[in-house]
């Protein structure tokens, strides 16, 4: 049996094949093979969501053009081509963040491919304790849970993984191909345009959960704000045009689902090989923060997903965690 | 200022110390630098905890000599001679899980080296989603939050230093010397008498915290239960006498101290020389179950914890994680 977010995309799906036509009650009825009585209680909780419905009780329903399109899960839903990433969504009008949200379904027991989305967050978090800043009604905040069966080493190249399916995704709505940045930022002229935390909770040879949270902006002017001038990019403003939201991430998730199976059956070597087709650091000079401090140039990534920099005495260090600035190009 | 706990571990060290002879509320009072009224408030806990404590109004308070001694909190802060683990001490008479309740504990903020201990488990927990089984009364169940500043990829490292801790605290009590399985269980006479579980919650390039479990078989008779005869050792049942349980504990935290301030100021090379100390592997023929099975002869660990196994092929494989079983010698 369908969810009650998947009959009334479903019902919204059906509406709009039917453009200005109506639609009785009772095809919704049989086609969804639900009674009257529930096709009724549908229409109401969608014309509560939003969406203008209007009924004639002789020819039936049919959906007022409306614009803009509402972010919810229903326009996702009934949008969506995945058959695991996505298929539980979790949205949210305003949250803390959607990677705490997803932790804690996580933690319930939320099933592999659940994914938290969000129109604002009130504490967006990025990596290494930062903030991400996350104004409502612009961009995608959306977290995924996974349950691959890795060890916590592998999780570095999940993160790795995920960058790929941003940029990816990103490259389909923007004219300007993106880079990554190693291990999770996506960039477009050397700004960033998406960014991505992942956590997890593991024994020490295992991991029992993932959760990865993507930001990307979207549609939010960077110059509006301090926190994202001069250091952020939009994909809408550098198109000169508004990315539609349910459109950007049921893409994400339909991009991220062929890498998360490929990974699963192939291992991560094409998710390298992907990766490095969007890295432009080789050759490049490299700063390293982290546990401890490393200078050099950068060589580029292993068979395991970490940077490789040569320092100025000749050895070779294997960088698997910190904080990378590449010195301007 | 001293916390409860802390206050009330005085004053029984204050009685202890003083025998069969009385000590005036006025003299604890001015000891603790608390008020006499506070005094008489601790005297009651202590009572209703169990502590035989006699007042006469004159002469002040003794403690009336008590076998067994109680194992809580009190007596654990009473013995401690630690400055990290097991300052914060969460006892609970039965509880689900110490791993679980540490994890509780840690995300909403738990200090590093706080500790949880329970006299029995209900749902205690092993490695690989097992369980453990957790009798009240007779053994040592504990969960040590750690905020080590290190990538997951060093959380391996974690656990071979708490087998490394937890061998050499067996080795106190025992006169058999005990032996470690990789990369977690230690063994006397190849049963099992201690097991370790480590969970963490990271991001995938630093660890937010760690939480080490620890079961300790100290005086359970492994044959009362089938679950435990023939793969399970107690400490006490080999040496034929109990093992005071609060002595143990405290001899742990203050071994696992040790240890891990070594391991902050000098990286895991020490633990790793110590671990395979305790380790009878080498040479012999050995097979892990994991995300993938290998078989082959056990060549000891490498310089980042992992098991290094020759496979009849020749080739030498690193493993990681798994579930290890060797043929009997």
């Amino acid at each position: 049996m369908m969810d009650r977010t998947s009959q009334e995309a479903e019902i919204i799906r059906l509406l709009r094949a039917n453009g200005e036509g109506h639609v009785s009650g009772q095809t919704i009825s049989r086609t969804l093979g639900i009674s009257r009585t529930a096709v009724w209680k549908h229409i109401v909780s969608l014309r509560n969501a939003g969406y203008l419905i209007e009924g004639s009780p002789r020819k039936g329903y049919v959906l007022a053009d409306r614009h803009p399109v509402p972010f919810n899960s229903v326009e996702i839903t009934s949008a969506l081509d995945t058959d695991l990433i996505g298929r539980e969504i979790f949205f949210y009008e305003s949250i803390d963040s959607t990677n705490t949200k997803a932790m804690e379904l996580a933690r319930s027991g939320a099933a592999d491919g659940t994914v938290v989305v969000a129109d604002g967050q009130c504490k967006g978090r990025g990596r290494l304790g930062r903030g991400w800043y996350s104004p409502p009604g612009v961009n995608l905040y959306t977290s995924i849970i996974l349950r691959p069966a890795i060890p916590p080493e592998r999780a570095q190249a999940m993160t790795l993984l995920s960058a790929v399916a941003v940029a990816e995704t990103v490259g389909r709505f923007s004219p300007v191909r993106p880079h990554v940045k190693w291990p999770n930022d996506v960039l477009i002229a050397s700004r960033k345009v998406a960014g991505i935390l992942t956590e997890m909770s593991s024994e020490t040879d295992r991991v029992n959960f993932m959760v990865v949270g993507i930001g990307v902006n979207l549609n939010m002017d960077p110059e509006s704000s301090d926190e994202t001038r001069r250091v952020a990019a939009s994909i809408g403003k550098e198109n000169g045009r508004d990315v539609e939201r349910t459109n950007f991430a049921c893409t994400l998730y339909s991009v991220f689902e062929r890498w998360y199976k490929t990974s699963l059956k192939e291992g991560f070597k094409p998710v390298y090989e992907a990766w490095k087709g969007y890295f432009d650091g080789v050759g490049r000079e490299v700063r390293i923060k982290g546990f401890t401090n490393t200078e050099g140039i950068c060589l580029g990534i292993d068979g395991e997903g970490a940077l490789l920099v040569r320092r100025p005495s000749g050895d070779i260090e294997r960088i698997i965690s910190g904080d990378v600035s590449f010195s301007t190009l």
